[in-house]
C-alpha cells in the first residue's frame, strides 16, 4: 500500500502517473481540505475533486481543475441571477457539489461522501479527506484576511502576504482510515503540492504528523518548486511570507522530520548538498510534468526511490 | 391592477397573452406552491418558475416547463453519480434552484427570493407565491400516498387516484402582498389551471378564498378542460377522484362562490345553461392555446369580459 499526501494541481499530476504505474487499488490518497469552501450554498472540496476526477480520467489536465470539456451553463445563469461568480464551476462539477451537499445535509461525513463519489466514478484508489472536521487556511494581507480561494482565485494571488494560518487543524481528528493507511503503508509520498496551503494543513493535523514521524517506511517528497518559483501557483510567495526559503531546500526543510528522500529538479542541483545536510537523500531529475509520459516517468522514479 | 391565480403550464399560456396585451406592471400573479419539492437538496417551485420564465421570455412553450434551449449536463452527471433523476431539471433551471436554496438557507422567504429572481430576469409583473409556508398536495392511490410531482412526473399520472388532500393549506397565511393585491385589484382572473392541484391549493388558503369571496370586482375563470379531459395534465382524473364532474361545468361549480364570468370552449356549448344556472355568465370561444396569437386573442377576450 502506497500513501500519498496531496493538494490539487501538482499533486494530481504525480498521482495520475502513479495510478498508471501501479495497481491503483494499492493507492491511498490523503487530500488537503483546508481550501474547501461553500459557493452558492454548495460545499466544494477542490483538492478531493481534482484528485477524484484525475483518478477517474475526467480531469482537465490543461487547466488543472474541473472536468474535461465541461460546460458552464449553470454559472452563466447564476451570474444573470445576480450571483457573484468569481469561482469557476462547470456543470458536471456542479453535479458533484450538489450531490455532496445533499449527502452532507443528510448527515454523511465528507469521508463517506468522497467514498460514494469515488465508487460512482469507478475510481479504484482510496481517496480520503485529511479530516471530516472543518479546517480553514487564512491568508493575512495588509488589506485584511482572506480565505485561500479568495486569495488564490478571486485575487489571483496578487496581494502581498503577511502570513498564513490555519483555523481548526491542530485539534481536529484525522478522517477515519487516514492513520490506518499510514500505519499499513509500505511507503509514503509527499506530492509536489504547496507546502504551506496543501501539504501544510495535512501535516498540521497533529495525529497525522505524529504517525508519519513514527513511520519506519520510506517517505519521499517531490519538490513543487524549481529555482525560486512554484511550477504553478503561489507556493514560493506563501513560503517566503512564512519565513521559509522559497526553494526546494525550503520545502525539504519544512518536511525534515518526516522525509528521507527528496526529488528536486536538475536545475536545482546546487541545492543538493544543503538538502543532504538535512539527512535526506536527493534525486535530481526533470520534475516538470507536461504530458502523461512525464507523469509516468517521474512516478517510476519516485517508486524506484521508495524501494531503495 | 389585474390579479391572476395560476398553476404552471396552462395558466402560463394565458399569462403570456395577458402580459402582451396590457402593461405587465399592472399584473400580479399569485402562484400555487403546493407542488414545490426538494430535489437533490434544492428547493424547486415549479409553478413560480414556469410563470417567471414565461414572463421573462425564457420559457419553453412547447414543453411547458423549464427554460428554452436549456442543456442537461448537471442532470446527466447527477445520474452518473448515482442520484435518482426522474425529475427533469435543465442547467439554467438549476441556477434558479441553487440561488433560491442558498437565499432561503440565509433566511429569505420564498416571496423575497421570487422577487429577487423576478427582478434579475427583468420581469415587470409581480409574481407572488400563495404563501411562504409549506403546503403540500398529496395524492392517495391504492398503492399508497404520493407527492404531486411523484404522481405527475415520476408515475406520469398513470395510477388510480382515490383522493387528493393538502397538508398545511388551511392554517397557513397568504404571502405578503397577496391579500393587498386582491383588495386593490380591478379584476381577478382564475387561469386555466388544474382546479384540484393548482388553483385548489391557492383557494384552500382560507384568507385568500375569503378575500376573493368578499371582492366586488369581476372574477373570470377560464376552463382548463374541453369535453371530459384537461387540455394538458390530469385535472379531469383528479376532479373525478374528488367527486367533481370532470368537465368545464365541474370547474365552474368548484369556483361558484367566487366566479361571475367563465370562459369555456365552443365544443362545450352544451354546458352553457348549466353553468349559467350557477349564476355565472359564460363566454364560448376557442380556449386551446397553441401559439402566441391564440394566447393574445384569448387574453383579449378575457380582458373584454372583465370590463363588461
Amino acid at each position: 500500500m502506497l500513501v500519498v499526501l496531496t493538494g490539487g494541481t501538482g499533486g494530481a499530476k504525480l498521482i495520475e502517473g502513479l495510478a498508471a504505474e501501479i495497481d491503483p487499488a494499492q493507492l491511498t490518497v490523503i487530500c488537503n481540505t483546508a481550501d474547501d469552501a461553500v459557493f452558492h450554498g454548495l460545499y466544494v472540496s477542490p483538492d478531493i475533486d481534482t484528485i477524484t476526477y484525475t483518478l477517474a480520467g475526467l480531469n482537465d489536465g490543461e487547466r488543472g481543475w474541473g472536468i474535461l470539456d465541461d460546460t458552464f451553463a449553470v454559472l452563466g445563469q447564476l451570474r444573470r441571477l445576480g450571483n457573484d461568480v468569481w469561482f469557476n464551476l462547470g456543470d458536471n462539477d456542479f453535479a458533484t457539489h450538489i450531490t455532496r451537499s445533499r449527502l452532507m445535509a443528510e448527515g454523511l461525513t465528507l469521508t463517506q461522501v468522497t467514498e460514494r463519489i469515488r465508487a460512482a466514478l469507478g475510481v479504484k484508489a482510496t481517496v480520503l479527506p485529511m479530516t471530516d472536521e472543518r479546517v480553514e487556511t487564512r491568508v493575512v494581507t495588509p488589506e485584511g484576511e482572506l480565505s485561500f480561494q479568495e486569495f488564490f482565485v478571486k485575487e489571483r494571488w496578487s496581494r502581498a502576504v503577511e502570513s498564513v494560518h490555519l483555523i481548526g487543524a491542530e485539534r481536529c481528528k484525522p478522517a477515519p482510515g487516514v492513520l490506518e493507511a499510514i500505519r499499513q503503508s509500505s511507503a509514503v509520498v509527499i506530492a509536489p503540492s504547496n507546502p504551506i496551503t496543501s501539504i501544510g494543513p495535512i501535516l498540521a493535523v497533529s495525529e497525522i504528523r505524529k504517525a508519519l514521524r513514527h513511520s519506519v517506511v520510506n517517505v519521499v517528497g517531490v519538490s513543487p518548486i524549481i529555482g525560486r518559483a512554484a511550477i504553478s501557483g503561489p507556493a514560493h510567495k506563501l513560503m517566503a511570507a512564512q519565513g521559509l526559503e522559497p526553494t526546494a531546500f525550503g520545502v525539504a526543510e519544512s518536511y525534515r522530520d518526516l522525509l528521507n528522500r527528496f526529488v528536486i529538479d536538475s536545475e536545482d542541483r546546487v541545492l543538493r548538498s544543503r538538502i543532504e545536510g538535512l539527512g535526506i537523500r536527493v534525486l535530481e531529475t526533470a520534475i516538470r510534468m507536461t504530458c502523461i509520459a512525464d507523469k509516468r516517468r517521474l512516478a517510476r522514479q519516485v517508486l524506484a526511490l521508495l524501494e531503495k
